[in-house]
């Protein structure tokens, strides 16, 4: 973390060990619960060094009864600050509704009422059309970003904070594409209608992409991410740095002052109001 | 065509209403058949302006052997130059094998055989999550592409010429990504392993997205696209333009004239060797 410049960490389980394609109610209850309850150690252990998030105990098509009660207790007994959301605990065979569903509504509710946000993530594919990184990962972004602007979500939860990570998956790079159909379903403008309430991450692996993302996309909806041990290992050989060292790319923007705070701290302590009090 | 500078156009049926998903091989076939037929009588009354490629008659699991038969027949006994090829003929589903495995092989081994080019497009969504312009499309794009990377397919078929749309979905984007997982999976470098067989187009509409796709992405891959009534139709308010009106964001680009011309012509001729002997 010194090394890439962070010096506090939202902390959850493992995106892709989440597990939620095993379909036993019971299994992915325990499986979160091991997972938040181990998170929590390590914050406890290095409280300034670490906020966690959870993971939730979804199974495909099940009720999300357990997934509330879970972030209850995180938020509630542990002092979690956030969650991942899987909307496609299939694992790559997307059963589940769009986000913008009613099945989704009573995990939205919960959010609002403790006042924290989602990361959208899906765990691992069990589906070989879809590696998990190179595919799987970057098509939930997408397709959870157009699920958003078909339909009308924030209207319902105004409040409702979201956050799509790996830049927004294909989004920004077809940003046109994004205002010219959200024009053709008869939809606000994206600031109004989906990027109030949507942020996207910093975990694109060159310069050229995170160029794009703040050519296109407000300073004030972009959190800073680097995955350390994620994805995208080692070095780059045309540049000698990590590919996922991604201060350096944002450092090559000269941002200015102001905008380069937003993504380093003061959105995330926007969007992750439960920040706050511990620092 | 003549207002957005087309003066050919590689015409074929449409790709969201090739149904690939409804099971019935007689069905596909007679679509497939009536589709391209239609495709013909417009390239025999505009002979210097459209050339075509076909549409297959797929249908989910099922066997490539009609696929096969009405390729040759389009471009045998038609004068076809290419084709379209659905990597997810359930619409959305994803229950075929990704496109390196043995399943497709037949077909590949009747493009090389008639040095004729498939570009990768699904037809339309019936899953819920994919909004078939927004979603399904640019995740079908980034999902055969990193299929690509993963396998390796052009060691078998070295002179297959794939072409991926919409600007290779969300790859140039996290060009860094695929480079890096190509290094992680112990692939070689993406421009000799993937990039002497697949070209993008310039179906991205917006100028911020063409610039990422010549930055990162050579010249000598990228295919000129322009929908006129494809994903996304009128105007930007912005900049007064027809969102897909491509040719702009490419003059805009300022190319050295080889590169430009590459685009615009050379590569098409190089993709498309059946298009040389009509002009």
């Amino acid at each position: 973390m010194r090394e890439r410049g962070v010096d506090l960490m939202i902390f959850s389980p493992q995106a892709s060990a989440m597990a939620h394609h095993v379909a036993d109610p019971a299994v992915a209850l325990d499986w979160a619960r091991a997972c938040n309850d181990l998170v929590h150690r390590v914050v406890r252990l290095f409280p300034a060094n670490f906020a966690a998030a959870c993971q939730l105990p979804q199974v495909p098509g099940g009720p999300l009864d357990d997934a509330v009660a879970e972030l209850r207790r995180c938020v509630e007994e542990l002092g979690f600050v956030g969650c991942n959301l899987n909307p496609d605990p299939s694992g790559g065979h997307w059963t589940s509704p769009p986000l913008t569903d009613p099945y989704w509504f009573a995990l939205f509710e919960e959010l609002v009422a403790l006042d924290v946000p989602a990361m959208v993530h899906v765990s691992a594919s069990r589906n070989p059309s879809f590696h998990a990184l190179g595919a799987h990962y970057l098509n939930a972004d997408t397709s959870v970003f157009m699920q958003l602007v078909e339909g009308d979500l924030f209207a319902r939860f105004p409040t409702l904070r979201l956050v799509i990570p790996h830049g927004g998956g294909a989004v920004p790079y077809h940003w046109g594409r994004y205002r010219g159909l959200a024009a053709r379903l008869g939809r606000p403008p994206l600031g109004e209608h989906v990027m109030r309430n949507v942020w996207f991450d910093t975990a694109v692996y060159h310069q050229a992409g995170i160029d794009l993302l703040y050519r296109v996309v407000d300073a004030g909806n972009i959190l800073f991410a680097s995955e350390l041990h994620g994805a995208v290992r080692g070095v780059d050989p045309e540049t000698g740095h990590a590919w996922d060292d991604t201060l350096r790319y944002i450092d090559n923007l000269a941002l200015p002052a102001e905008a380069r705070a937003k993504t380093l701290e003061t959105n995330a302590l926007r969007v992750y109001p439960r920040l706050t009090p511990r620092r």
